[in-house]
């Protein structure tokens, strides 16, 4: 088996109001950091995967986001993988 | 002047303990995705920067961090920038 380090970026969809986002940008603006616009705010995640194989690492990654980390709904996400030293 | 799409990747410091993290890790244990371990959770930020250079953008964005998005006493965060079509 591998271990391979995965990286799952979230994002809310476009068009998805981000209550979140809007927020830290008032206050940024509040805050004199009137050049910074646009403020979208997502999830970073990291986690380790043991799988056979890259693909095996991916579809468990990805079963693991739709079923639990991420909201398919409102949420896209992207993952990256890297290999670490094998087990 | 010139815009940037700037993204902040937000992580807790090593050896700040995870709660998020670690929730979710249980949750997907207990949902039989056992392949997946040391979950730790962090904030993606994305948001437009007016500034003159790349270094000045560069510079408002660790700002609007240290001040507001980011808690530099248990987080790290590494700022990635692109230029967009100048305005």
């Amino acid at each position: 088996m591998n271990t391979y380090h995965a990286t799952v970026t979230i994002t809310l969809r476009k068009g998805i109001l981000d209550v979140q986002g809007k927020t830290v940008e008032h206050a940024l603006h509040a805050s004199s950091f009137s050049t910074l616009t646009d403020v979208r705010i997502g999830k970073h995640v990291e986690m380790t995967v043991t799988a056979a194989s890259e693909e095996e690492a991916r579809a468990h990654v990805d079963a693991g986001c739709k079923a639990l980390i991420a909201n398919p709904i409102i949420e896209d996400y992207s993952i990256t993988l890297h290999a670490m030293e094998a087990a």
